[in-house]
């Protein structure tokens, strides 16, 4: 019995806010459950200095937590003068997840600037940013078509991502903190529309994991990813 | 005229919404029209080093805003390692206007660390602080005194804040982004329950103030504050 | 009754002594009775990235302190890696308070580096630093001209400043480090030749203070400055 | 064709050396082909605040390069003041690796410090460092074992770790650089002795990858560290 | 010819002013020429962590240069947030210099920090440094000693330094700007008063040196610091 | 008697390996005795921006430690965010030393970047540096002329270095970690081919040194050095 009831395939309830905040060319919200996630996308007219004529584009993301989206507070990473080995990790993966499915080469000499900030956190946060994160980047990019920069979209497919993990024994979908913090195998995958795989990192946080454990992570994360893109599609056609 | 069409005394719509987040012992989404800061304030069982023994508590702030709540895109502190001047001055000035109606003897060996992040600017992030703060700070007394951990509210009275400035000539109150790129004068002031200050911080952006401008401008805020203070009463009771 | 002997209006004994050091262009001691800051200005033929082709020029200013410039010793800033809040408060007040005064598009594509260095500090150090700096502005500015690189004097009217404060209920002028560790409120006014205000800065240290407290104050910050620029004008004769 | 003219499921010639450098507990240079990494091992009699009178011990990593250790020479991290993104990601992977295999109870209140530094790289740093740090750990408690200040091994199983690949289409084992650089998927396992997983990190560099993709680099990662453990078994009775 | 005239033997006029500031235990301004030097000499009642319970005492130094105390402004080191190889290097000589003479068993369990800051350069302002510096340190101990803290002094001899060099071929004393800018060879000497060394730093800055060379160069100094520790004891006389 | 049972004018066994990494344009094994040091060279065909335009090349250094290189382990420099104070020291002596014997007027508009780590430290890890890079560059130098990059060569001389010291009353060559720790006066000599000084460093540890110590210390370090380069012939010979 999971804390939550949830079924083991049962992803928590997912909303998708867009045009959550008025100045970014692509803000949404996101939320699994009580995790929370402002995702915003930042259209730059220029690449940083490794691209520079090379007549491509460049997407690159950043991550945060506010100090208290925690259940107890961490130290602000601005204060403590640098961003923790998490952060960094997580912010790399954000932005590999997006790049995945952007065609750089037809998004001109632009970057897109992906900033997932966490307002409060319930477990699956980094899934979550990349979720929302994508229907930002497709605002974001609609915006640059209407405004005529663009002639066609560099998006090439959807992109989602879910935790799922093996908790007490059983491996359940999407799990939340207090499933989090006491389970023994937390796996993230991050899937395209159709069907194959971006990353996928699992850790065993207690006992390692068998190839079966694996493969039924595997099979759960595919089904929960395809129900997240397809509210991605009801929310971008809203 | 004002851009917002506002009268010369005429606050935005100010929104004070309670329990914003579910993990802070004090959490308010405070709105002066389209200026959103999210304020919490944590309770930690402990003083910082210099009032170890000291028998007495202690209450500090931080402030922050996420990269894209700005017209253009500002730069991560987390990201670049340090905090600017300007983040540094506001989140001081915030500790002072808290701690200027908080008993901090009263308080206990425990710290209240306020923390201020601005989801969306709009001109005036930092009077939003110290405004939304105060009732966060209430909300986490309650808390404490509702544990049994305090017997008594060290909270001497009511604190909030407001800009003022001249714009195009003109004395105004709560200055939004457009009046506040384009005035001559700029002034934060922080006034208790009582009708007292706590702060004055006026600048001449362009020509410098004279004293009947002066005068105008604390005469502004004054009545500004005394409206925010009977909204912050009108919160708390809801 | 001071703790000084002072009257409430009278100011410490202030001496102004040019050409203190010999690499500067601009080279000032100020010293308001025990405080002592050596004011230099540098004048580099360029100005900051953000001002590339505006034909205007810059005026920017850094503020420290010996680390034995106090009752007991600081760290040193160099040493710890970075800037305190109240040093980079202070150098942006600083900075702004002269730019006030130079119409930085007749300073050509220039920027006048000022450096106020705290020799020995017994209160007053900010408001000493402008009133000294600004001294040392002139100086510089005189030695463009005579090099024939300026023609006109971009600097628009004199610029001074000094602190006030209610000491035990008592408004008085210029605080030394006695009264300024005791005080309930503490103001640092900087005014310009015409008496008009460029910054109030008033903070109640420990009791709010009402709006005829804040009359006082500034009126006694009006004579003094006024004092002050009197003596900048003769040092400058002379 | 692989460049380097292996079969598909083939290892690069590998060789653990151990008492490679004298002051170190432990210490293996690691070689997997032209990769060479030094691994040490050192005992600290002490443990970090966070795990004060818990009375149990700590194992943590830290991995750099040699500035010329790469192709064109990197900044060297302790000029650059701060380690990249990538350097906390490997070394937070190399501790949670070797974690799994050793009972932290069981290893007293003391601390291992595993470094492993890339004195030659060729592709696979990662999981050279995790298989060369295993024989160092088993070398260090040894010698723990030897001095009686552990009378048993809190080593649990054996670990170690390959990198596979998706290189022209083809699933390949043990990627050196040349492969790496051009592979479409490229992913980490780490592994223990029962053959179970602790670490499965895949990343898609061009094409998402499909399931039969993932379930061949799996079976092609068991077969490498099947062997792999092999021979720290051999080296260890040597 | 030297540029100052001076003979080659010829130190430039020393003077050091005790009493410089009002706050330090000791406080020395030592001028040699044109290079100008605040020493100050501070204690602290308490050691660092590494010489707990040793029951000794402990000396240290920071050295510091004003920004405009050279030709061209240097930028802050506080402000660029690091202290630069040749600052680090420098204030190691003075400490180790200044710890050469005093017997830190005999100090107690108390810190001298030494603080020399250039207030204008104009060439061995670290020789300059320790010169004045050991006055300043007679007089913080003189201090503890009339306070009863300490009953004999830990002061085994006296302790100056001066630089030398190769100028034009010609081995000269106590190098000023100009010539430093333009020797050969430059080298550093710290002696005590009994005649012996504590540190030879000599460095070819363009053609290597001979032994020759070398010998002219430390009788020079020999003859140098002679001089100079006359300077001391006279300065403490009076 | 020397721990070691050498000679007072014995050094310890040298060897140098040319061609010990397989990246770097030169590379060299450097060993005296038990301390061991990687020596890099790598051209980069490029110079520091001070040099643009100035028709000539750039040498510089970088030092570093492995963080168990030691008898206990060091932090690791990249991970506590900055350099030491000694690290900084050597490193700028070796750029130095190698300057000494390079025409940067003749190496063209490039750098040579040499890193020196240490792998194992028995004592005079800074002068074997010197030794084993002035041998990388050679191999560097060599590149440059085969590619056809230079026609000739910029080396003027042979360079290196050797440690002397007081050890128990006697003026002993090559100190190891036993001696250097124990020692009474420790110097650092750099010479070149022709027997002329580039450097001397000399610090008394614990008594002060004479001037017959001195001229005994440096009369060993010319044969030591000697000695040295004759090898480092042999060495590029072979």
């Amino acid at each position: 019995m999971r804390p939550s009831q949830r079924e083991t395939h049962q992803l928590r309830p997912v909303r998708l806010t867009r045009h959550y905040t008025k100045h970014a060319e692509g803000s949404v919200l996101v939320e699994f459950g009580e995790t929370k996630v402002i995702c915003t996308v930042s259209v730059e007219e220029n690449v940083p200095p490794f691209l520079r004529d090379k007549n491509q584009g460049w997407l690159t993301a950043e991550y945060g937590m506010l100090p208290r989206s925690t259940h107890s507070r961490m130290k602000r990473e601005a204060a403590s003068g640098k961003q923790s080995g998490r952060t960094q990790e997580i912010q790399r993966l954000i932005g590999r997840a997006l790049r995945a499915v952007v065609d750089l080469d037809k998004l001109g000499q632009r970057t897109l600037h992906i900033d997932c900030d966490v307002i409060q956190a319930d477990g699956g946060t980094r899934t979550a940013s990349i979720t929302g994160a994508f229907v930002a980047v497709q605002d974001a990019v609609a915006k640059l078509i209407a405004s005529g920069k663009l002639t066609q979209s560099p998006i090439r497919d959807h992109v989602a991502a879910v935790s799922v993990g093996v908790y007490q024994g059983v491996p359940v979908l999407d799990l939340d903190y207090v499933e989090d913090s006491d389970c023994e195998t937390d796996m993230n995958v991050v899937m395209t529309g159709d069907g194959r795989f971006v990353e996928v990192q699992g850790t065993a946080e207690g006992e390692p994991f068998s190839r079966e454990e694996m493969d039924a992570l595997l099979g759960l994360a595919e089904q929960g990813i395809r129900e997240l893109i397809a509210l991605q599609k009801a929310t971008l056609l809203g």
